[in-house]
């Protein structure tokens, strides 16, 4: 639709199997709209996924961009442990 | 990195200028981890953006899809009116 587009990558090889979570946010604007708010989401999203992951402070790796019409959010979130160890308890 | 990749958009015409909101995730697991959490993400981070943004929740489209080693969230929201009118208060 806009903003991004999916593309599915390569399966990982074994030695390099790790949990990852990748968070694209795209938010269009008209050009006379309000402030930007995805550095507000950016701070809520986060505190959600660690609701659900334990995710140490410096595996999280965040990029915005900003131009007129367009504002966007890439969280790259790498889990310290592989599999079970990474995800809290669900419910 | 993963996942997706960024794709910007031609800028809107005139006539079709709205706010729109796309959010993607794509949480890449090791084939022996844990249930998948995106569902769940799902209903948080739909919260999340409400209490930043009036959402209509007609607006909302969502896909869900899921592979082996990967499940991927794609949700797009679409502001029902554009500028200000769609941002609640910040702060």
């Amino acid at each position: 639709m806009f903003g991004f587009s999916f593309r599915q990558r390569k399966p990982n090889s074994a030695q390099t199997a790790k949990e990852r979570l990748q968070i694209l946010l795209a938010h269009e604007r008209t050009s006379n709209s309000g402030p930007d708010f995805l550095p507000l989401l950016q701070r809520d999203i986060l505190e959600v996924v660690r609701r659900h992951m334990d995710v140490d402070g410096d595996a999280v790796d965040i990029k915005l961009e900003r131009s007129d019409d367009l504002s966007s959010l890439e969280i790259n979130i790498e889990m310290p442990g592989s599999g079970k160890t990474a995800l809290k308890r669900l419910g």
